[in-house]
């Protein structure tokens, strides 16, 4: 298989291209081939016996999708994307990387399907930014999308045009609507939604954190391992079930930070709690009020995708894959 | 107020310029100023005392939403698109119609803005085929968009970008998912829908007509007057109720075709309905099994949009609009 990573310089992009090299398999399948595309320099993965191409592209460049789909890869994995707070203050960017990027993307491989009847599949990363607040308590799999960010408005639009392509049989595409990620590796970020992984990553190293919300906020978590599995799963299973409902709401951890804390005193004990700095930030409070809290998922999880299912296994997954198994003495 | 129609040339596009032209008023507000565009000429409308300018532009074409917009109108009613099925047929027609017709209007509101702080009223005539099959028996207002249509497809991603440049401030829009219009006056016509107004709107005048499907078929519908209504409502009314959820489902009225016969029996007789011909069509019976049946439209309802709570009303409405009030002999 030749594997595409649009956005291979980013977090999930890096760990996706890593676990591929590593494992040598997407699935049942033998990885011959990785191109690694970012608008920032990608890094070449460690043990990869295949054929690897890196380059450095802008995907809503003039020519650069085709560039890409001229090497006509297997799987697409469109992961590119200017983030939230970016794409809000940034209007015309994120209108130009998160959809012109993408129909870009998808027109390019429109060209090549009329050319020679390719049609790869795509995994396009979506958000649960497509939902916007009220919401219940519970979101169920047919709950409508009304975004409260551009980016999320951009996501949504993503979604719509990789399923319209998919039904006029130009590509085989998903969209998987990632939960937050949690624990996010590497440092702390001025994210809204940075504190989620700060107050465990950070004490678990023996660091400061700040946590500017109330211990009974709610919200959606998985980890980077759990995203992988889910980026391999729609890479490689059989999309005839999903009709044309292309869009899944994916499986997640709903937990209050409260319980977050919780796990983590389990883990590493009173000292590592006690490196959690309460100060209340109303303007983030805001932000948060308006996330959703839980999904329902039950469509993604009958086919397959699953993650974890307590704060616990997520700390431990994080241990495993960033500290080398070893939680550090503080 | 200066009101734009783009897509004058439509069917709801002249009824809504007649209506504006005849009254003079658009809700509370005198109507000074009309700018009636299409890509097909647009004809004047009778017993206008205002200002009537009239245009014959491509939306998509480079500069024409600009030229649109340098005339600052209070009210857009953007009402242009390529339909369903030459949407579905022609790809690149629809999508520069339908999508890049519609954000180049938008983006033109925004280059205003950026100027002068322009901040019109925008009308974004939708539709129900954003949504596709299978679907609830009573579809909710808060049912996911999953369209089955290319044309369904332009029309949601059009929901969105109103919705984000409105939040954005940039405009004070709000998409309106219109119901099947019935009875459409004009001649029958090939789309797959035609038949709910043929055979109607045919048998009214002596003519026979063609019923492709069974007397169960359910299908949601409201008149061209009662569409011309909630244009007009959606056009001046306060839009703060509606948040930054401002795409409404709209009330109709559900009903099968049986119950449509019934009401043209009741109304115009046993040689009325005689004319039709029952010719079943597997393939548009294919189609019209995706179509939604119902909807609740309780938030569009609380607002103060009405339909048509009978077929009879509807074919009434037809004898007064169309035929002077006067059913033919037949």
């Amino acid at each position: 298989m030749h594997i595409l990573i649009i956005g291979a310089a980013g977090m999930l992009g890096r760990k996706c291209a890593a676990h591929l090299a590593t494992t040598g398999m997407i699935g049942p399948s033998p990885v011959n081939s990785l191109t690694l595309v970012d608008s920032i320099p990608p890094v070449a993965p460690a043990g990869f016996s295949g054929s690897l191409a890196i380059h450095t592209l802008d995907i809503s460049a003039p020519g650069a999708a085709a560039r890409c789909i001229a090497m006509r890869p297997d799987i697409v994995m469109h992961l590119a994307a200017v983030v939230s707070g970016e794409a809000e203050r940034d209007f015309d960017k994120g209108y130009r990387i998160n959809l012109d990027g993408t129909r870009l993307l998808f027109e390019a491989i429109r060209a090549e399907h009329a050319r020679t009847h390719y049609i790869p599949r795509v995994v396009f990363a979506s958000s649960i930014a497509v939902f916007g607040a009220p919401f219940p308590p519970v979101i169920g799999d047919e709950f409508f999308t009304t975004p409260l960010t551009s980016y999320g408005t951009q996501k949504a639009i993503g979604e719509l045009l990789l399923t319209d392509y998919s039904r006029h049989g130009i590509m085989d595409g998903i969209a998987i609507r990632l939960p937050t990620i949690c624990i996010r590796p590497g440092a702390p970020n001025a994210a809204a939604s940075g504190f989620f992984s700060n107050i465990l990553r950070e004490p678990l190293i023996g660091r400061e954190a700040v946590l500017p919300v109330d211990d009974s906020v709610r919200h959606y978590h998985a980890s980077p391992r759990a995203a992988i599995g889910f980026m391999i799963r729609a890479a490689t299973m059989d999309l005839t079930p999903l009709g044309w409902r292309r869009t899944l709401n994916l499986p997640g951890l709903s937990a209050t930070v409260g319980e977050q804390i919780a796990a983590l005193r389990r883990i590493a004990g009173d000292r590592a709690v006690a490196l959690i700095r309460r100060e209340p930030d109303p303007a983030i409070a805001r932000i948060v009020a308006g996330w959703p809290g839980d999904f329902e998922a039950g469509r993604a999880r009958a086919l397959g995708f699953a993650a974890e299912t307590s704060f616990d296994e997520i700390i431990h997954a994080h241990i495993e894959d960033e500290l080398g198994g070893i939680l550090p003495a503080i």
